[in-house]
């Protein structure tokens, strides 16, 4: 059997992480004992969330620790299984990170049906992120059918699909996304109504042609300038799901801005708006819903998205650098090779 | 019948109003026509949101036009009446503004039941401040027994009832107000488990003694630096009512703080908080139920206001100024001597 590698965590971060804050380690390949299985690495998924994992600063989960494997999940391949109900062959959402193989005794593994769409999509429009479009949209943003919905990073992992689910429920649905390739990809081929390249200059301003009726649901991905464009176009009882804010992740001080935290909350008393920060595993009572509706639209074309491999656990490092800075174009996925 | 007195807005304040910028009219009581009745004023209530409708900025309600009789609710009581439905002395809720007499059409006039409370209360307790009280904290702050909850301007007319409905409801209930009396007045009196005068500084501190096991309703009336040193101290998951920003309303410029839009927007995330603003019209549907829990708590003696009366129309201008520095204690009313 091949020896393993993985990834560690070799520093924390200051600002923007650097290669050199990641290191990539052999590991040895154990045999699984007594109840147990040895995984392969199929996909790795790469998220924004990982950022505030890599730094100690508090935040609603632990940091990884210096040298731990870096945190993430992965679509793994069971290769031997001492375990009943796995057998070799099947293939499992695994929270095992950054590495190319790992011993389970089943916990916190979700067997996958390839059957029901490829198997990487567990990590993306049929994962967490899929998930975390659909209940910050329909469980706080409540769209309904003649209103504006406005999401940032639209053609990313969650808000392609949040602009999708918004048509679907008879939203106008507007995304903000970073080039013209984007933008276009967000209205050719994933339907929104609109699409504002926030690096083409006056976002509000575009921001504004197209939402001619206001905003009543704002998706927050982004945070900083983008959040502050969006904010006077809000209609009254304008109901904002505050999901990330990439657009801090790697700051070491907050952004001036122009907005103050009393101009907030001014607005968010006179315009009675309803701002509710979330994680998708606040709403883990969903998932059954969630994969039956999601998974049906999908069988019929009227949810698409789009995936942005690179090759290689070697290759994830600056793949994640690249997603902190939107270089990413869809999901983005480290893919395993054979035996790798 | 004497001639009226009305209170009419002469000049946009320019930060804290001026008593120039109301002037005091004689005004002649006219003979109310078919369907139509005179009105005596007994009571105008005096409050916050009335320093909004004196500036043109963009808020959620039309400001005074300049000439105008300052907007307010009052009781008064029917002197004429050729409406069917009202008898001489019958006392009403009225619309009509800073007036010692109206002639009303009964248009959003709604009778007040003598016997069930003194009909001053019909403008604090049972009235639109109480109302806020109790759509605010139980329908978006949601206090679960054993909860903290925070009310600023908490001897006020809103914050009494707030903390009081708090304790009902089993949660912990801390106040924030201006002075060592009224912190006395809502320990000892109103039966809140503790007070913390914003004056006496390090309200940081203060505010983390009393609240050991942190934050998980904060219902907000002030803005600031009150705002400010209650945010760290929020737990995951607490809820926010926006229902008033007094530390601001008089502002000419925001204040800096120390705050910026994107640390609020990245704990909004990361503690999951629900921000949310309101206006007291937007529970319009849960009138019934608070006229009826409300009189009971208060019948029962459960729950307990304090009235802060000045004499006279011509009072009106300087106790609003003084409203808007904290001056009063408790709710603050106009009292209209019999014949003025």
């Amino acid at each position: 059997m091949d020896a393993g590698k993985r990834i560690v965590l070799a520093a924390r971060p200051v600002g923007e992480p650097k290669e050199s804050d990641f290191r990539i380690e052999p590991m040895p390949v154990a045999a699984p004992g007594a109840g147990e299985m040895l995984l392969r690495t199929l996909f790795l998924s790469l998220d924004p969330y990982m950022r505030g994992r890599m730094s100690d600063a508090p935040s609603y989960a632990k940091p990884v620790e210096i040298g731990q494997v870096m945190e993430g999940r992965t679509v793994s391949e069971v290769l031997v299984s001492n375990r009943d109900g796995f057998a070799v062959g099947d293939v499992v959402l695994s929270p095992h990170g950054w590495q190319t193989h790992a011993v389970s005794d089943g916990k916190g593994l979700r067997k996958i049906d390839p059957a029901l769409a490829p198997v990487s999509t567990a990590l993306g429009v049929l994962g967490m992120p899929g998930m975390t479009a659909y209940t910050g949209l329909l469980d706080i943003g409540r769209p309904q059918a003649g209103e504006t919905v406005v999401v940032s990073a639209a053609s990313g992992a969650v808000g392609s699909v949040v602009g999708q689910i918004a048509r679907l429920k008879g939203a106008h649905a507007v995304g903000i996304a970073g080039g013209p390739d984007k933008c276009r990809y967000v209205i050719d081929e994933l339907g929104f109504d609109a699409c504002v390249d926030h690096r083409s200059g006056d976002l509000p301003a575009q921001l504004k042609a197209v939402c001619p009726k206001g905003i009543d649901v704002y998706f927050e991905n982004v945070g900083g300038a983008v959040f502050e464009a969006v904010f006077p176009l809000l209609n009254n009882f304008a109901r904002i799901p505050v999901c990330g804010q990439i657009a801090t992740y790697n700051v070491t001080e907050m952004p001036a801005g122009s907005l103050r935290t009393s101009a907030l909350t001014r607005a968010i008393l006179t315009k009675r708006l309803t701002l509710r920060g979330f994680i998708v595993s606040d709403f883990a009572a969903r998932q059954g819903d969630f994969l039956r509706d999601v998974s049906a639209w999908l069988g019929e074309g009227r949810i698409k998205y789009r995936e942005d491999m690179v090759d290689g656990l070697e290759q994830a490092p600056r793949a994640l650098i690249g997603l902190l800075r939107g270089e990413n174009f869809g999901k983005l996925l480290v893919r395993f090779p054979p035996g790798g």
